[in-house]
């Protein structure tokens, strides 16, 4: 339960991968959480850990729709506003394009909105879908990106380049003090493993034994972020004096193919499954690198766990889930 | 009033520049209109000749709110939405970017729910500015354009490519047959003397004696096409057989430097005012041509009306409307 003289920060899709360590860091950072989360995409196991702590309030709710009474009450103190909200993974975030389209562009109007009224400082969780299938290698932020605002993939990158014009004119006019991370492939304990993103699919198929998936010939690369450097990084952000007038990429900036992401995970899992090609899906980006600069100069930050590490912490907790949950990682359907 | 036996079309925003022309040409064409605006940035006397008309019916209400019940009715039948509803120029969108781009996003998924529910055909009126500031000439549909979505000019050039990503959406899922016109620079008679698009700023300035302003030196370029010209390729999009998946350009492929139409509203004016150059706004785009092969294609449509002789018929219009309105072309603010 919130209690009116305490300060909070409220964490909108709390119960989602990133989401969910961003919540155990501010409670072990001494803070009072609220996470609100409509539990449609993100995983209620993890919210296991956090719904003890008595720091930590959940509320059920979709920011589509009208916040809650209960945050909007006068005598609540919200100092900081995260929207880590909005399925991220294609295969969720297209079974109802227009959720997505919504969740981005009237969830962050209802959470700006309440920034306003709270004087809380607002973080918009952007990505670098923002960049679609980027022509510049790295990615800086001043790149415009190239996205189709016409295919399968725009109800997500559209909406979150939605939310960001949105949250940088709440910004200009004044009406919240804004922060917006653009953040690149990240990976982790928690991740769903159903929900289709590249390290979670190997990792399962390597651990059930399944033959090893890679799209089009594994050359595209994607650079691995390990959520604990995700979550410093956006803690640093939020509480950096920046202007808030730029976009941050975060990121990790070493470079790995899909292939060599598949051979790292078969080496750990030791599998002995073959590995398959299938067809590339429309859009997918063959090349994503952050450049980090801005981050590194205005936030000090640099992501630390290198991927053999990461990988390994993330295999061990996917070995407990698929060993405690037999459905966990279906055969996937053709 | 509507009335049952009818079958209407629906037009959002047809108190606006385009949006009145086209009520006017649909009522010609014997159909029942109706159009549903909120006044706030379209004028109440372009709807002046249109009340009057025994099939038009006007709804003042705002499409980011949800639909007036009298719309939703299960016994009116309605067989097309065209949403031409949203400020167009950078001044009058940018005043309130919030509602700019809820007007794109909300305001199209409450008329693409209505399409769904009526089992309408839908149309937005999508803009070039989709291309933001293109890097190809002239531009082709499947441009995916060189925008900034973090820019003053974000909230109308993002919601617009926000509102093409759910229009599609629709279209994918079978909820709705859509139809996507991206509308170049359009020019005629009802259009807002004070809302800062190049052509009626010109005539303004010459028809009241003020100094001609150019924004930079003049060099940028744009393609006018004369309003007729834009609602028959707009009605011609709406009735074509087309599979309804891609966007369509329609707009003038000719191209002039904003120093050449100067110069023709100056000799057609006859005034002696001095011209004056200030700063190009930010993110203004340097040139803008359309490419309408796939209108000419699919529509049988090019524009028809020459520079000098729409901007002769707009010239007449505004000479007329100065002279009946003292305040309507105020010297601009520096």
């Amino acid at each position: 339960m919130t209690r009116t003289e305490e300060t909070y920060i409220l964490v909108a899709g709390g119960a989602g991968f990133i989401g969910s360590h961003l919540c155990r860091a501010l409670l072990d950072s001494g803070h009072s959480v609220i996470c609100v989360d409509n539990l449609l995409t993100s995983r209620r196991e993890n919210l296991r850990d956090l719904e003890p702590h008595p720091r930590f309030t959940f509320i059920e709710a979709d920011i589509v729709e009208p916040l809650p009474e209960q945050l909007r009450a006068p005598d609540l103190k919200i100092s900081r506003i995260y929207n880590m909200a909005c399925a991220a993974s294609p295969p969720l975030y297209q079974a109802d394009p227009e959720h997505t389209m919504l969740t981005n562009v009237m969830g962050s109007d209802r959470l700006l909105r309440l920034a306003e009224e709270k004087g809380a400082r607002f973080l918009l969780s952007s990505t670098s879908e923002v960049y679609g299938d980027p022509e510049q290698h790295p990615q800086r932020e001043e790149y415009r990106g190239w996205v189709s605002c016409t295919g399968p993939r725009a109800c997500y990158d559209e909406g979150k380049r939605a939310a960001e014009a949105m949250t940088f004119d709440f910004a200009r006019l004044g009406r919240a003090d804004v922060r917006v991370a653009r953040i690149f492939n990240t990976y982790g304990p928690n991740m769903d493993p159903n929900d289709g993103r590249v390290v979670s699919n190997l990792l399962c198929q390597a651990l059930t034994g399944q033959e090893i998936t890679i799209y089009g010939d594994g050359s595209q690369t994607r650079s691995f972020c390990y959520v604990s450097d995700m979550v410093d990084g956006l803690m640093a952000l939020m509480e950096a004096e920046v202007d808030g007038l730029t976009p941050i990429n975060l990121g990790n900036p070493e470079e790995y193919s899909v292939a060599e992401l598949a051979e790292q995970v078969i080496a750990l899992v030791g599998t002995r499954a073959k590995v398959v090609h299938k067809p590339l899906p429309i859009d997918d980006p063959r090349r994503r690198r952050p450049d980090i600069n801005l981050a590194r100069q205005h936030l000090g930050w640099v992501p630390k766990v290198p991927l053999a590490e990461g990988l390994a912490h993330t295999c061990a907790w996917f070995s407990t889930e698929v060993s405690a949950n037999e459905g966990l990682c279906p055969i996937a359907a053709e």
